[in-house]
Parts: structure tokens; C-alpha cells; sequence
């Protein structure tokens, strides 16, 4: 197998023609959400992402809409938010977040016997009451299921949950609890996802609206 | 499926139970080579990485033996940077770059019409000729290929190579070129890896010597 001699510039693009020549039947999918499959394939070289992500009805418009009116995104990884594309972000008014290395969450995950993943939900949902919000988990199963219980309570109202946290223990349980919920919703079904995977979810949205140069 | 009540401190634990009973047969890995495929796993929820995740002899040890001495740690994406251990690394004395957004970086990819990933790994041998360098390629198998191509010419000496590109376009090439040097490694083969497996590996070494609280 020879080096394939291609520019820089041309490698996503060729990237992308593999994956469609190789990906199948995605007649399930609409234009925008084969776009996000699309891109998480491309992340993780992981054709199961096909099937295991599910969108609530018109779930990427509504991400998109959100983006556009400046949303504030909060991911539950560090590593997620090193994903995000900062020039889209900044170019769409938007802002990007991520709580788990703050004091204040350690402080309180630590008194409430929860995790830093907890914390961080409800810090979100206090500060953010007024603006859209777009959560992203590639992480931690409790920071979905605390989303959960909070819109089912009525006291979180977000404009779109991704729910890509990945692992063995409450990893299921917590994407079908977030599915049940009345919220737009990107979920990565299984036991797979990751900061990867949720941010590549995110720049496959933005990446819709913004041109990349 | 109902959620499992555990205390935040007791998932990983529990999380490495059951990968290591769904696992299967392990007789091919050494004890500390198995402690880095279960982290990834544990990472991925992917188990293919028991049969691709490759080791050159003693890669793991020579790995350690680096970071006990203070390792130079360059990763390709801030992902990955994001994504590994900062008390580990400042307990043992190491230090942890990424390059990829640095402006000379840039430049100096422009300017030769090839990858930050390249310009990259250039920079990386032009400061640490004295440091035993860890380089850790979770992206771009551009990088991957020039680590090769510098150790072949006698240029580059790294204590360990981490080989973890995904994706498409000339990755398997870059991981069958550095399985080729004479160089230790630790290669996810086929077209799987990216950032969370490289801080992952990463993180496995850095356990093995660091004892977290």
C-alpha cells in the first residue's frame, strides 16, 4: 500500500468521498443529519455511527437555529471543548464552555457525594436561564441523566442536548432517559461516543452555517 | 434497564470489571501492555482495539522509563493534549506540548505547502534533540509519516512513538511506516485511533507510575 500523494487541503474532501463510496444505505437520514454522520464517521473511522445516532425530529434545524442566535455551549469535557471550532464559534456570536476543572464544581460535587459532571449541569442551568443553550456530553453518563431529571422538573429548558457519553455503567440508561425527554436531542445510542464524537456533532452543525476558509 | 447506583469514585473501577469480563482472551499482551488496551477501551467502548492496538518489545517499559525521566510529551491535536494527565505529567517532572496552532507552525506549513501536522514534528526534533521525546499522533498521519522518514535519515531519535491517526487517507500507510523503524512504538492499527486513544495510551503509562487520588 503506497503514500497516496494528495494536498493538505485535499485530504477531508477525498476523506469524505471514501466514507460516502463506503457508508451505505442512508435513506433514513435527512441531508443535515447525514451530514453529522458523515463527520463523526470521519472522526472515528467508525461506520457503526450510521446506526447509533438518532435525532428527535428536526433536532439538527434547531441546533443550527440555536447557533445562529448566539448559543452558549457547554460540554462536560475539556477535551470536547478543545474540539469545537473556536473560529465558528467566535464568527456566529456564540460561546463555548466547559465547568469540570472549575473549583466551585469540585467544591460542590464533593459536599453533594455527586460528580464534577453534576456540578456542572447545574451551574449551566443557573447561569444560562435566558440564552439558548446547547449541552453537549462526550463524557459522563450522570451529567445526562441530571439534564433529564432537570427538564423533566421544568427547570431546564435546553435548546439542544447531545448526549454522546461513552463507557460501561449508565452509559445506555442515560441516552434513553435523555430520549424520553420533551428536548431536541443527538444521542450516539450504544455504549460509544466520546469528546470526539460530541464535538465532532457539534462542527458537523456548525460547519453547516459557517464557511470555513 | 434501570440506572446502577454507584458512588461517582467506584465507576471506573466497576467500568474496568466489565471490560474485564467481556474482554476475552488477553494471552497475547504482557500485564502492562493489557493496562493500555483496557484504558482504551475503557475510552472507546470499542473492543477492537484488543487485537489493534500493536506493541514493539518492550515498548510500554521503554515508555515509562521516559516519562520517569522526565519526558518530553508532543501530541498533534490540543485534544489529545487536553485529554492527558496534568498532575501526572507535573508530578513526574514531564512536560506537554501541542504545536498545531503555533503562528511559526503555521508559516512554516504554508510556506513549504505541506501540514502543521509536519511542521509540527520538525519543530518538535529541532527543541528536544537532548530530552527523551514521547511524540503522540492522534490526528494527522502526515506527522506520523515524517516521524518515520526522520528516523530513517538518522534524524530523530524518540523514546516512544504513540500511532494513532484516524481516518481515510494514508492512515494505514503511516502506521505500517512506523512499525518499520527502529524506533519504539505503540500503534492502533487499521484506520481507528484519534485523539481520546493517544491521551488514553498516554494515560495508561502515567498511571502505572502515578498514583492518583
Amino acid at each position: 500500500m503506497n503514500i497516496e500523494n494528495i494536498k493538505p487541503e485535499d485530504i477531508e474532501k477525498r476523506s469524505m468521498e471514501i466514507i460516502e463510496s463506503e457508508i451505505g444505505d442512508t435513506s433514513h437520514l435527512t441531508e443535515s443529519e447525514k451530514l453529522i454522520v458523515k463527520r463523526v464517521i470521519h472522526t472515528t473511522a467508525d461506520f457503526d455511527y450510521l446506526n447509533n445516532l438518532k435525532f428527535s425530529e428536526n433536532a439538527v434545524e434547531k441546533g443550527l437555529e440555536a447557533l445562529k442566535s448566539g448559543a452558549v455551549i457547554v460540554t462536560d469535557t475539556n477535551m470536547a471543548k478543545a474540539g469545537i471550532s473556536k473560529p465558528a464559534i467566535k464568527s456566529l456570536g456564540c460561546v463555548l464552555h466547559c465547568f469540570m476543572a472549575d473549583e466551585d464544581v469540585a467544591a460542590k460535587a464533593k459536599a453533594a457525594g455527586s460528580t464534577r459532571a453534576v456540578a456542572s449541569v447545574e451551574k449551566a442551568m443557573e447561569l444560562f436561564r435566558e440564552k439558548p443553550l446547547i449541552y453537549v456530553v462526550g463524557n459522563a453518563p450522570t451529567a445526562l441523566i441530571r439534564i433529564a431529571e432537570l427538564i423533566e422538573e421544568g427547570r431546564m429548558n435546553p435548546a439542544l442536548v447531545v448526549g454522546a457519553p461513552v463507557g460501561f455503567v449508565n452509559i445506555i440508561q442515560s441516552k434513553e432517559m435523555i430520549k424520553k425527554c420533551d428536548v431536541p436531542y443527538i444521542v450516539a445510542e450504544g455504549r460509544k461516543g466520546g469528546s470526539t464524537v460530541a464535538a465532532a456533532i457539534c462542527n458537523a452543525m456548525l460547519y453547516q452555517i459557517y464557511k470555513r476558509s
